[in-house]
């Protein structure tokens, strides 16, 4: 079957066509509908990349454009859009009407226009993705995967904050977690791994990228994980602040004289290891603390810190551990990182293979000693992958 | 020696008068300046109590009302003020310039006046207490005991907030914690207890009161606390909402209309237990639940949920654990709480003698069977008796 994976920002759209399990293709349209020129750089597997500069006024004309392409005589992959069989769509909230994906109808559209509150940077643009599939492929079936579907199993007493009962019922102010699709593969592609039946695992999952999150995962099912309401609490991240004492949030309105939303964007945007180093991403971190940035070396053990106060919580939580899976753009290829995680939790009978771990970037291995009582697990994530596997069940029903 | 110790509040004045380490009289002064009838309640140990109710326009009327009760013929204690050695204050926030308790003088003072900022609701009654003291007693040694002073062992890692780094530098915006007389007089008091060294000991304190919060200590010093900035980051509180996504407070100021002083009073003073389910007692609370109350009942998992979350963190903290000691409201008398949290950290080889631990209350018991790895003491605090032994110290030397 073919299938195109699609992921709407704000202000671009992500794709990849997948042939059964197979890319195809792939691609990325920026700085939609920002006045100036936007750009796509489109790749078909195994040819050149192509890239084009264009003015693109909104997700249906970077959409045609995309389509377009893929239908080309030189980068495309099918002849006619009919070929396409599926389009799954990457949907930042599902609230807790959406627990799993769906097949999108008439309802489900209305259902998402609730949402967008819980979402309100990302849930326009995902809409407006689904809208624009819809208009331009009227008889292809699309479906929404949800980034926070697969933590809907949360008990109530890890999802619920200890506010007024109405702030929950009226404005759906809980603990969602987010990267759902990711901590889903995950956890499926660990048990996997170790030829062991999910049920009988107790996994905690690490996501580092540039936004990071970490799940514990009972028997295949999420109990808890690090990020709320929003993707703004938990781990420290590349410009987000994580935890933090809530009485600090009005604080920082009063002294640099923000609205409640310009300390929102603060939190998300000018915080995290940007705040605390001028530094976003984890290489330049790394680079810096070598030559003995003292800023660095901080943010860098707070970061670190964070991570296995939420490992001692999860193990607590899931009472006991049997698997610690490392992914993303920082767990995937920063072995400094994994190894300082680990080395702090050698007292609960971690034991990491340092010298297999050493360098090693972005292919699946079990990084742990034979006797460990951890499996220590580096995977790569996929969540294009399991949007396209969604994506192929619910047509297939 | 003779040691007065007090504990001003916005509107209220404690005090407990101390014979070397016996507790001669004590007592409190509500609603004072308040414009209504303010209430002192006196109480000469062994005697009756003594309840009067009296237009008091300040803390320093409030003061010379008690000392005057206090070297009164019926409800005294000593015949003349010169016989009073020191007084003892407990003071909230030393921030980063007060490890440790001070005599006050000028420069003491001045230094207090700028930490103001750092706990608006607290720091003016606790300065205007010493000053009422240095007015009516001029030659009575003044000491300052903080209630964040212990926990400045800290390392960076486990204070430091992932804000921009002027946010710390310039507002001196990060982790302090609170309760620290308590968590030392636990500290000390348990290994006491067990005869042992308290520097070989990993320890977790568990401060349950109307205000709650934990600490993680090694080998007697601090390395993380669960209270931050403020009393407002940590547990499930009596009224305050403890752990949340910062992302909430900018959405709660939207929806419910609220400016930020508003939110963070409404944060402090409307949610916890309060908001969940309308009561702030946890006496009431097991009452409602004993009554199949499910919102009592989900307050009271989320409580148990957040302790044991953080019983996990602090033990990767610390490489491990050897005591837990449960102290203040909840943690002395509400054995239900302390049998449930053990419950979930049977895992860890903590093993509860939930026999001994049923109905036990406000005194001091060993709650753990002869093998648990875990030793769990019941220990009354006694923050009042830490700052008149401070006091002593600091004026003996």
């Amino acid at each position: 079957m073919n299938i195109l994976v699609l992921n709407s920002g704000s202000s671009s759209l992500k794709y990849k066509f997948f042939a059964d399990e197979t890319v195809k293709a792939k691609g990325l349209v920026e700085r939609i509908g920002q006045g100036g020129a936007a750009r796509i750089t489109h790749e078909k597997t195994g040819a050149d990349k192509y890239q084009q500069e264009a003015e693109i006024a909104n997700h249906q004309v970077a959409l045609q454009m995309v389509l377009k392409l893929m239908t080309g005589p030189q980068y495309g992959v099918i002849e006619d859009l009919k070929e396409i069989n599926g389009v799954g769509h990457r949907v930042l909230h599902g609230g807790e009407v959406f627990k799993e994906s769906v097949i999108v109808n008439d309802q489900v559209l209305a259902q998402l226009e609730e949402l967008r509150d819980l979402g309100p940077l990302h849930m326009p643009a995902n809409i407006m993705g689904i809208r624009a599939c819809m208009e331009l492929m009227p008889d292809v079936p699309q479906v929404a995967v949800f980034d926070t579907a697969f933590h809907q199993t949360m008990p109530k007493k890890a999802f619920l904050y200890a506010l007024p009962l109405e702030v929950y019922q009226k404005y759906k102010v809980r603990r969602y977690g987010f990267h759902g699709t990711s901590h889903r593969y995950l956890a499926k592609r660990a048990a996997e791994f170790l030829q062991k039946p999910i049920e009988q695992l107790k996994m905690i999952t690490v996501h580092l990228g540039n936004g990071s999150s970490m799940a514990a995962i009972d028997g295949g099912k999420v109990i808890d994980t690090s990020m709320g309401l929003t993707p703004l609490e938990g781990m420290v991240m590349g410009t987000r602040s994580g935890d933090l004492d809530p009485a600090v949030v009005p604080l920082l309105c009063q002294k640099l004289n923000l609205t409640p939303a310009e300390v929102d964007n603060y939190l998300n945007k000018k915080c995290g290891f940007l705040g605390l180093t001028g530094y976003s991403d984890m290489r330049d971190i790394q680079k810096a603390r070598s030559q003995g940035n003292t800023q660095a070396e901080d943010a860098y053990q707070i970061f670190i810190h964070r991570i296995v106060k939420y490992v001692g919580a999860y193990t607590a939580e899931l009472k006991g551990l049997d698997v610690m899976v490392f992914s993303a753009g920082i767990g995937e290829n920063d072995s400094q990182t994994r190894a300082d995680i680990c080395r702090e939790l050698e007292f609960m009978g971690v034991k990491m293979d340092y010298q297999k771990n050493e360098g090693l970037r972005g292919v699946e291995a079990n990084l742990s000693v034979a006797d460990s009582k951890v499996s220590l697990l580096l995977l790569p994530t996929n969540e294009e992958l399991v949007i396209a596997r969604d994506t192929v069940d619910l047509i297939s029903k």
